[in-house]
């Protein structure tokens, strides 16, 4: 199993007049948090990228268990739960400064080759980087 | 069982590199065809709001068929599956122009007070509007 | 002098803590009201850069006089002041449901050729969809 | 003069489908950077709003010298050219990892008593954490 724990500042524009973090940003939250993970491998979505796979989402599940509130500084714990096949499975913890688990969720990902557009499997340079994990 | 369709145009600002929409972006988009489906009874989120009632998310689950492109028109159809007792319970269909459909969501609310914090169930104001659709 | 005016809702996801719309977010507003406004020529954006032509803001300025609130029905009121030469100029005014001038802003596009990244002059097809209106 | 580096990493929800940082983008960048140039002075925004002190935008200028790409870690100069009195002005600086100078900006804000909702002069707190500066 990875993991991997990403520490980000929730900021004013992420509030809405509820006064908590707008529900629908935590896409973007994971995607830091799931960005900082794969560089912590040793390699970056961008390389990934540049070297013709694209990794569209096809899947977002979040559950809201607590509000996050402006200038917290969260937590977000980033679980790849097993080696890729054809889907890459992200799972995220966000702990508030208390630690205390305020929203989970989970983000399924594809390998798509940019020229012909198909689904392909998990690109070596990723699979290699992961295999110690498991 | 109650439906809604609501249109909007996807912008520049909504994609991403790929040249799709974002997909931490369609919470802002299921938001938009939510409180028009509200408005469509003839009440709206803000005076479920000032009645002093909010109704926090703690469910959101998507699923990416296609993308979406820049400037597209769609179609989101919101469905209330059934009556809201605890939680109201919303389900998207996003159809882009050739009425394929690109991407289903869901999102379950809760009714809180917002003076107490409490949970409460589905106001009054709520359910008079929709029960004629059930 | 070209006028259009487009009509937006203000969301929640729009509206930070403070109960107004996010500073940050009068850019999108913008591209909106811009984009209706050359579809109102009878073209589109996104026509324009079909043909090859992106346009890359160069200046944005913004004047914030009076807060937006959640749910109110906005009027942009754009404005092209001047036939483009090198540089498009489009301001804009932010009104209320009280017609109250809440926001003034102006952007400043100019034209990138797509495949040699070199700055042009305004394409043909804008200029002959414009000039009627000088 | 005050004068503060913040570093951010552009995510993919940041860019847009001309591959560069969406133009409307920058407040928020801004924001941040805003936020950690306060806290680098021993206090905090929030805890001037927590002393009933609201601090809306006034004006926001912004200068598009240079696309910046996703995965770029950018640095951002905050600069407080001299001390508030009814005004508080900051000005940013943008470079990119090859240290070239990307985008500048500037906002105002102002003083506004939470209760009265009266605009009054820059608050003690932030004036004494300012004064060393100057």
């Amino acid at each position: 199993m990875f993991i991997y724990y990403h520490q980000l500042r929730v900021l004013y524009g992420d509030t809405d007049q509820m006064g908590y973090v707008y529900y629908g940003n935590y896409g973007h939250y994971y995607e830091a948090a799931r960005a900082e993970a794969i560089r912590s491998m040793g390699i970056s979505y961008k390389q990934l990228e540049d070297s013709g796979v694209m990794m569209p989402i096809t899947r977002m599940n979040v559950k809201y268990i607590q509000p996050a509130r402006y200038d917290e500084l969260l937590t977000i714990k980033t679980i790849i739960p097993r080696l890729p096949n054809r889907i890459i499975i992200f799972q995220y913890e966000v702990f508030n400064e208390n630690k205390v688990l305020i929203n989970e969720g989970e983000t399924h990902l594809i390998f798509v080759d940019m020229k012909s557009k198909r689904i392909k499997s998990a690109p070596g340079l990723l699979l290699e980087n992961l295999k110690p994990y498991f």
